[in-house]
């Protein structure tokens, strides 16, 4: 469910750093099942990024699809917001990297693991996909 | 109209593959003129593709955009559901592979090819479009 | 606020192509800070790119995420895509390429830049975003 898409300069990352950051995005969605936390990264070089007309390599730009969940008011974007700039700091804006993020959200049906729907958000068969970290089919309730 | 985005790991597939994956999910979306549908593969190296903060070369996510249909109920999107896994299953899980998949519904009126705005479902435009697999200028409705 | 990802041809852009193009689109959205507009150009191999299941490669797949602005009315769409033919096709049909693109519009409460949420649209604080061409903290209104 969430789908993280990072693009960022060549040479910005290790692959030490996008493991940290990959893990320390999964732990902003503890509610879910970790293996519905996807973070894709690919370098962009100078000459195919360009912010207003111009040719960057200080910037960070991610794009991210939310599935599993809605959210549900302007209380719960604040907390979002606040757990993404403290988990992306050290490795953005600690960096002298500027960055750019949005979110689309899009149909919980049209949505598929292994070929499966996933069951319904806080449903027992989601907490066993939680608890055991994978898909597993289950009886719709 | 429906743009196929597939990340998948490195060497996973021959051009062969990806042409008959092309094909195969072109197939599934027969009453639309061919060239509307459009399959991007890209390959993401494990260092650049984590699921649950884990990296990850076993894994293919799909992610895609409809526009120029919309599905007007749950039996349109089992059905759906049921020849892309069908579609899929050779080249995904019968490899031993894992996958996740969605889709997104954007606006028909924000798409254009050529330059044109595609004409309405079912029109005879789009019957012409279908039958000579490309874009002409034609009299809106 | 727009996210402009283009996949084009192997060979088919050079720097100077992808900078004239990305001011020319930066141009489109004048009414914005210029820094809010964002082109990523990606090179897609012939092996990885399809169109009605053919490999292809003289076909440019543009797509957008509209953030900071949402149309309101179909003469708004009509004038932004004569904006958009005007600035692309030196680039794309005069080269004999083909082309299609679509546009999602995704929620303005769901972007930041630098950990900001930007002004809302046509706000002094927006304005002051457009003329230093930068973000900067300001007082929500």
């Amino acid at each position: 469910m969430p789908l993280w898409k990072v693009y960022h300069p060549e040479g910005a990352y290790t692959a030490e750093d996008k493991k940290a950051m990959s893990e320390r995005i999964t732990r902003i969605y503890r509610m879910l099942p970790a293996f519905y936390v996807g973070v894709v990264f690919q370098e962009v070089p100078k000459s195919s990024l360009y912010v207003g007309g111009e040719p960057t390599d200080d910037f960070v730009r991610i794009w991210v699809d939310h599935i599993a969940r809605q959210f549900k008011d302007e209380e719960g974007k604040d907390q979002f917001w606040v757990a993404v700039n403290k988990v992306l700091r050290p490795f953005i804006s600690d960096r002298g990297l500027r960055w750019e993020m949005h979110i689309d959200e899009t149909p919980f049906s049209l949505w598929t693991i292994e070929g499966l729907r996933p069951p319904l958000p806080d449903t027992p068969a989601e907490q066993k996909w939680r608890a055991e970290n994978k898909a597993s089919v289950y009886e719709p309730g």
